[in-house]
C-alpha cells in the first residue's frame, strides 16, 4: 500500500500525459497542470492510445479508471498531490522555480519526482525548503507501457523519499532502477545517446540511411536488448571459458577504428577484475548453457509476438513459415497419399505457451490443435489461398471435446482425422490426439464443418475439386469402426444436483 | 530457387555450428571443415538447442533435417559446397591464407561469405583468383535465429554475387541488410560498440554495475529497439511536429556531455536536411498516430511474449496482473452477490493473437474466453492459489461449443454461467458468450468439471467452503430455463454421404 490516491502532475506534455494515463489506468485520480489550452484534447488522445494498448496487452481486470481533472496552476496541482511527478520542458532554471512552487505548497510528506532525462537532482532540489523528499524518476516513451524509471537522488534527498518514490512506481506497474552516483544523463540515455551519436555519424559519412541504421537494430541487436543487455549477451557469447575469455578474445577491437572518435577506458587488470566479478554475480548460478536456453526462448517469445503483429522480425518469420507451408503443401498433394485408415496429416509438439501452471496443455491449447488439424485437412482436401481468397471456406460450427488424459510442454503430439460423414456442403469429422511417444490418446474432438460463402457468411456447396477429394475420404472412411464417442451428449446422472 | 543443396562451412566455432544449425533446418546438408577432436560434440550440442528453439518457434512443418559431416580439410568442406561460409577466428592474414586455399577448391560459381564481425571484404578477397563471388555475409549469434546478415562486398566483389547471397540468406529465413561503403565494424557493430564503450566507462567510474547496465536497457530501450530503430523512435517522440522539430529540441543534447569524450557530427543545415528526408522517407505515409499506435502495438506483443517466460519485463508485466487479479477477486468476495440470474463473472476482449486472416476471431480463442470464464467461476467459488496449492482443482473433462456468430477484432465480449447440476465432485455448466454492445449471442459451450487431486489426477469431493458456493449456486440456477442447446449431439441427417 502507497498511500497514494491523487496523483498530481506538472506539465501535459508528451511525458506528463503518459503518467497521466499509466496512473489513471491504475485508479488513481490524477489533477494535472498545464496551460496548454489544448491540453484536455492532448491528454485525452494519449489516454485513447494507453487504453487500446491495455485492452491488448491484458485480459486482467482493470478496474475503475481514475478521473483526470486539468488546472491552470502549480499549486492547484501540488496541493491535491499524494504524489507529485514533474515533467515540464528541460529547462534547469524554468524546473528549479515551478519545483519550488510545488514545493511549498505539497504536503510536506508529499514525494516529488521529476521526469527529467538528464538534469542533476541536485541542483533541481536547489530552490525547494523541503529537498529531502525530491527525487528524479526518469521514464521513457510511452510511459504507460514502458517499465524502467531511473531513480536519482541529489545530494539532499533522503533514503527513505528514494524508496517511497521507487514503491509508488512499482504500484503502478513500473521497474525502478536506483541509479548510484548522480550523473548527466543518467543510464539509459548515456546508453541510447552514445549509440544515437555513431548513427549520426553513419548518416553524416553516407555510410547508411536512417532506415538502414534503424534495420540494423531491430533486426539484430535490438531483438536480444528487449530481455537482455549487452553484459549478459557477451557473457553467453563468450561461451563456457567465462566473461575473462569473451574480454580477452574481444577486448582488442575496443581499440580498432570502429565507432567514430570515442575514448575508451584502459582495460587493466583492476577494470577486467571488476567487470569479471560483477558478471559472474549477474549470472548467478545459471550455467552458460542455461544462459543460451534463456536466450533463445525468451527470442523466440519476441520474434512470436512480434509475428502476430507482422511487423520488423515478425514478418520475417510469418514470410519462413508461409514458405513451409507451401513446400509442405505441395509434396503432399505429390505424395498421391493411400487413405486407408484414419488420416493422419498433423503433428505438433506442446509449446511453452500452451501450458498452464501446473506444467500441463491448457484447455484452449487442445483446440488450437485441433482446429490446426483440420486446417491440415483442408490444405489436404485442396483449400489453398487462392480457393480462400475466392470467398470459399469451410468454418466449424460445433465441436465436442474430450478430455482423457494430460500432457506435459514440450512433448510431441499427432492428431488423427475420420470423415464420419459429408455431402456438399458439411464436413462431419472426428479428431483424435495422441502423444507419439506412446500412442496414448489424449482427446478427442467431434465437429462439424460447414462450408461457406464468407463474404455473405451463408452456406454454400464446395467446389468440385475439394468436394471429390472430400467424397472419396468420406466413402473410404464409411468402412472404419465409428469411434466410441462420436455423437456424445454432456449429461449428469439424475442423482446429481 | 537459389540452386543451393549442400552448404559448406569453414570453421565450427559458436558461429559457424550457429550456420550449421540454420542450414540443417532449412534442409541442406552440410559439409563443415573444424580441426577441433570435440568439433562434432560441440555442434551437436548447439543443433540440440537450435532444434529446441524451432520446435517452440513455429509449427509450420519443418521437413526433413539436412545431414551434417564435418571434415579436416578447407578443401573438402569447399569442393562439397553450393554454397560456402567461412567463420575462422578473427585474424585477417588467417582469413586471407584458408579463403583462398578455399578458392581454388570451390566451383567457381558458388558464392563465398564470411562472417567477419569487422574485417574488411577488399582485404579479405586479396588472395582469391575469383575475387568478385566474395562478400561478407555478418549474421549475429545465436545464427539459428538472428534474423540480421550485413552483407558487404569489397573492391572486386560483383553486384551478381551480392544479390545471389542475400538470395540464399534469404531462402534459409534471414534478413540481410546490404551496406553501402566497405567500413569497419559495418553497421550493427558499430552501434553496439559505441554502446559498449559507453557501459565500460560506466562501469569504470562505478556509476553502475553490470547488471544495471543490463536493466537499463532491457526494461527501457532495449524493448523499443526489439522493433523500431532509434531514428523512427525519435521521429515519433518528436510528435506531429516532425523529425526537424525533435532535432531542434533535442539537438542541443549532443552537447552536453553525456557519454564519454564522442565526437559529434556538426548538425549543420546539410546534415539537418539529409536526417529529415530520409526519416520522412522511412516513415512513407503513416502519420505519427499510426506509428504511435504502431510502436504500442509492438510493444505489447514483446511484453505478452516475455511474460510467457516470466523473464526481464515480462515478469514485470505477469506481477502487475496478479496484483490486479488479486484485488479483483477480494473485490468480489466482499461484494456478497445476489445470484438470481445466470453468473456474469467474465469480460474480454477480441485481441490480435486472437483474430485469424480474415480479423474473426479464431476457434480457439473461443475456448480460451470460456476457460477464462470457467476461471472466474472458480475463483468466484473459492477456489484460490491456496487451494490450488493443496493439491485441490477442477479439471474440465468435455467441452461441447457452438458457433452461432463471428465476431472481430477489438469487440468486448462478456460471458454468462448456468450451473446445470452438480455434485460434490461434478459441476455440469453452460456458459454463453456475448458481443457486449449489442448483447448479441457469439458462442455457447456446454463442460463438464470434475474437481480432482491433482498429484493423484483422480476425482475427488471438493472441499466443503467450495462445494457449499456451489450448491447454493446450483440450487438457484434450477429455477432458471434450461438452454436450449443443452445435452446436444453432433450429427448429420442421413441424407449426408
Amino acid at each position: 500500500m502507497t498511500g497514494v490516491k491523487t496523483v498530481g502532475l506538472l506539465g501535459g506534455g508528451v511525458i506528463g500525459a503518459g503518467w497521466a494515463a499509466r496512473a489513471a489506468i491504475n485508479g488513481h485520480d490524477v489533477v494535472i497542470c498545464d496551460l496548454d489550452p489544448e491540453a484536455e484534447r492532448k491528454i485525452g488522445e494519449v489516454m485513447v492510445n494507453a487504453r487500446r494498448a491495455y485492452s491488448r496487452m491484458t485480459l486482467a481486470p482493470l478496474g475503475e479508471l481514475g478521473s483526470i481533472r486539468v488546472v491552470r496552476t502549480i499549486e492547484e496541482a501540488a496541493a491535491a498531490a499524494d504524489f507529485l511527478q514533474e515533467s515540464l520542458p528541460e529547462q534547469e532554471e524554468l524546473k528549479i522555480a515551478l519545483l519550488g512552487r510545488a514545493d511549498r505548497a505539497a504536503r510536506p510528506d508529499v514525494i516529488i519526482g521529476s521526469s527529467t532525462s538528464g538534469l542533476l537532482p541536485t541542483k533541481l532540489q536547489s530552490g525547494m525548503t523541503h529537498p529531502e523528499r525530491f527525487v528524479v524518476g526518469h521514464p521513457f516513451n510511452p510511459v504507460y507501457l514502458m517499465p524502467l524509471v531511473e531513480i536519482c537522488g541529489g545530494a539532499k534527498t533522503s533514503a527513505d523519499a528514494k524508496e517511497r518514490a521507487a514503491t509508488f512506481y512499482r504500484s503502478v506497474g513500473m521497474r525502478p532502477l536506483l541509479v548510484r552516483k548522480e550523473i548527466d544523463g543518467f543510464i539509459a540515455d548515456r546508453l541510447m545517446e552514445a549509440l544515437w551519436r555513431e548513427a549520426l555519424w553513419l548518416v553524416h559519412d553516407d555510410v547508411a540511411t536512417a532506415a538502414e541504421i534503424d534495420d540494423a537494430i531491430r533486426f539484430g541487436p535490438g531483438l536480444r536488448w528487449a530481455f537482455m543487455g549487452t553484459f549478459l549477451i557477451y557473457r553467453i557469447a563468450g561461451g563456457e571459458a567465462g566473461m575473462r575469455h569473451f574480454m580477452a578474445q574481444f577486448g582488442p577491437a575496443l581499440k580498432w577504428p570502429w565507432t567514430k572518435l570515442m575514448d575508451v577506458p584502459d582495460l587493466d587488470g583492476a577494470l577486467l577484475d571488476k567487470i569479471v566479478a560483477q558478471s559472474d554475480f549477474q549470472a548467478g548460478n545459471s550455467s552458460i548453457r542455461d544462459l543460451e536456453r534463456l536466450r533463445d526462448d525468451c527470442l523466440v517469445s519476441v520474434l512470436q509476438g512480434l509475428r502476430g503483429r507482422d511487423f520488423a522480425a515478425g514478418s520475417v518469420l510469418r514470410a519462413f513459415e508461409e514458405k513451409l507451408y507451401e513446400r509442405d503443401a505441395s509434396a503432399m498433394v505429390n505424395a498421391d497419399h493411400k487413405v486407408s485408415g484414419p488420416l493422419r496429416l498433423h503433428t505438433a509438439k506442446v509449446e511453452p505457451r500452451w501450458v498452464d501452471y501446473n506444467g500441463h496443455m491448457t484447455e484452449s491449447a487442445y483446440l488450437q490443435v485441433f482446429g490446426d488439424t483440420s486446417d491440415a485437412l483442408f490444405r489436404y482436401i485442396g483449400i489453398d489461398a487462392a480457393y480462400r481468397a475466392s470467398g470459399l471456406n469451410y468454418y466449424t460450427v460445433e465441436t465436442h471435446i474430450m478430455h482423457l488424459r494430460e500432457v506435459r510442454e514440450g512433448e510431441p503430439l499427432h492428431a488423427t482425422t475420420q470423415i464420419l460423414a459429408a455431402d456438399e456442403k458439411r464436413i462431419h469429422l472426428f479428431h483424435e490426439l495422441y502423444r507419439t511417444r506412446d500412442e496414448m490418446k489424449l482427446a478427442t474432438a467431434e465437429q462439424m464443418q460447414l462450408h461457406v460463402n464468407t463474404a455473405e457468411s451463408r452456406a454454400c456447396p464446395a467446389r468440385a475439386n475439394v468436394l471429390d477429394q472430400v467424397m472419396r475420404i468420406a466413402e473410404k472412411h464409411r468402412r472404419l469402426p465409428r469411434p466410441e464417442n462420436a455423437g456424445r451428449q454432456i449429461s449428469m446422472p439424475t442423482t446429481g444436483t
